[in-house]
C-alpha cells in the first residue's frame, strides 16, 4: 500500500516557445520521471507538450506518469504525450488546479498564464522553480514574490540544476 | 506512444454506506481495473475508499490506476488507496471535476452529493451506471434523468452487471 | 450602512420551458423583488429569463436586483433583464456558484441542470422550494433528498405559495 | 429595459496594506460609484474593505453597487461595506471570478494574489490599470504582461488618474 505518495511536478509554460525552451522542457520531463515523480501540465501543446513528450523519453517512464489538466471539455484536446487527460471545461480557472495539485511548479519562460500559476503556486506555499531564460521564469527567478514567504523563487541554470533544486525537498523513489 | 487513452470510471456514492453498498463498491474497484479502465473517486472515505481499495486487489493494478479528486486544500485528506490525489480547494465544485473527466460514472447508493454527480454525467453526455440498491442509484436507474438524450441511467443487479454495461461501450484492455 | 444584506433568491429551471412553467418564472421574479430580495438566475434563456423579466415588473424593482450567472466568459450572452451579468468561463461548475452565492433556491420544472443545483443547494443547507408542475421541481417537491437534513424540499402549488413560504424564513423589507 | 448595463470595475490589492495604498483604494471606490460604475472586489479586509467603503462615500452610490467575490462559503465573511456578497466555496479559484466578471481591473500595490489577478485580467483582454506604489501595480504598471497584447499596464499616479484612464474606455453614466 502507498502510505506514500509519489511527488508530483508541475512543468509551466507557454503554448509557443523558443527552441530553446522546449529544449528544456523536454530534458525536465525526463528529469522528473527519472527522479519517481509525476509530471503535470496544462496538457496542451510548447512546453506542455515538450515536458510531457520528454517523460516518455525517460527508461523509468511508466504509462499514468503524465497528467494534463485541460481547460475545455474534450479530453482529445490533450497532447499525444499525455497519459491522464483531465478535461475541466473551467477555462482558465484550471491553472488553478494544475498547481493546488502540485508539490513543486517549474516554470520555463512563460506569458501571463505562466505569471499567473508562479503566482498561485506561491500563494498556495509551492516550491517554485524558475529557469533563468526568457520570460517570466527568469525574471521572478531569484525573487520573492511578496514577502508572505520567507524563501524565493528558485533559480535555476537549466533542466539539470532545476531538478536537483527539486531533489533536495522532495523524496525520489530508489532506481 | 498512447493515442489511445485508457478509459477512465469515477465510482460515486456515499462518504458513509452500508455494508452491502461498501462491499458493490470495492468489487467495482476491483473489476474496473480488471479491464484495464483507470478509476476516479471523490477520494474520501466511504464508497470512494472501497471502490480505491478494491482497485488495488485487481492482479493488473498498478501505481496510478486510483485517482482522487479532493474538496480540501491538502493531498494528505485522501484516503490510502488513491495513488494520485488531486487537492482542488474548491470544495463542492469538486464534483463537476470527478464527472468532467471520466467516461462513464457509476454511482452505488448516494444521497445529495452522488444526486448532484449523477445529473450533472448526464448533463455531460456521459454513460451514467446505477446501482439497483438504496440511494440515488437505484432510483434513477433505468430512468431518463430529462428528455435531453434518448438513453437512461442504465440499471445494474451487481458490481459485475454494472462493469459488463460499461464493457459494452469502453474499449477494454487485453490482459 | 447595510450591516443587513438583502437576501438572495434563486430561481432555477430549464433554458425552454412550456407555458406554465414561463408565467410561474415570471410571477416568482415579481413577488420576489416585491419582497425586497434580490434575484440571481444562470442568466440564460427559459425560466431564467422569465423570472428576470418578471424582477422588472415589479414596482419594487431597482437596478442591480437581477443578477445572472453566466456559463460562458461574455456577459453578452445574459438576457436583456440581467442587471449584472457575471461572465464566470466556468461551463456547468457555474451552478455550484448560483447555488452558493443563494439563501434560497426556486425550482419550477427543471431537467438534470435544475436537479444538480436542487441536489447542491440541499448539500449546502439552503432552503430549498420545487413548485409543483412537471419536471424536477415537482418530482422533489415535499421530499428529502437525503437524510443529512431533518427537513424537506418545501412543496409550493405556484409562486405565489412558494414565495409564502420563503418569506417565513427570509426577512422581508418593508414597503 | 436596460440594453447597457453598467461597467463592472474590479480593485484588487491585499488584505492588509499601507495607509497610502488604503487612502488609494478608499477614493478608487468613490470615483468608480461617481461614473456610475459598479464595483466588484474579493470581498474581505484591506484594500477591498477600502474600496468598498469609498463606494458607500459618493452621492451617487445606491444599494447594489458593491459586489464581494468571497473565497469561503459564508457570505458574513464580507466586510459590513459589500452590498452583494458571492460566497463561492472555491478558494483561491474565486481570483478568476473577480477578473473575469469585470470590464476593467485595477491594482494598488499588492502581493502574490494581486500579481494573479493582474495576469488573469491581462490574459482574458480586460483593460488593467496599475497604480505607481508599492507591489505588483505598481512593478507592472506601464509595462507588458506578455506580447499577446499590443497595449501595457496602464500606468496611473493616483485613484483620479486611474479612473479618468478607464474613463476613456468606459462608458460613463451622465449625473
Amino acid at each position: 500500500v502507498n502510505v506514500e505518495r509519489r511527488p508530483i511536478v508541475a512543468v509551466i509554460g507557454n503554448n509557443r516557445a523558443s527552441e530553446r525552451v522546449i529544449a528544456i522542457a523536454e530534458e525536465l520531463g525526463t528529469l522528473i520521471v527519472e527522479h519517481g515523480w509525476r509530471l503535470v501540465t496544462g496538457g496542451l501543446s510548447g512546453v506542455m507538450e515538450a515536458a510531457s513528450r520528454g517523460a516518455h523519453g525517460s527508461r523509468r517512464y511508466r504509462e499514468g506518469d503524465v497528467i494534463g489538466i485541460l481547460p475545455g471539455g474534450e479530453a482529445s484536446a490533450a497532447n499525444r504525450w499525455v497519459d491522464i487527460a483531465v478535461p475541466t471545461s473551467m477555462g482558465y480557472a484550471r491553472n488553478v488546479l494544475v498547481v493546488s495539485m502540485s508539490d513543486a511548479v517549474v516554470a520555463v519562460g512563460g506569458g501571463a498564464g505562466t505569471l499567473t500559476e508562479m503566482a498561485m503556486a506561491w500563494q498556495l506555499g509551492k516550491l517554485v522553480v524558475g529557469v533563468e531564460v526568457e520570460g517570466w521564469s527568469g525574471r521572478l527567478a531569484g525573487q520573492a514574490i511578496d514577502d508572505n514567504r520567507p524563501d524565493r523563487v528558485l533559480a535555476a541554470r537549466d533542466a539539470a540544476h532545476a531538478v536537483e533544486r527539486l531533489s533536495l525537498v522532495l523524496a525520489s523513489a530508489p532506481a
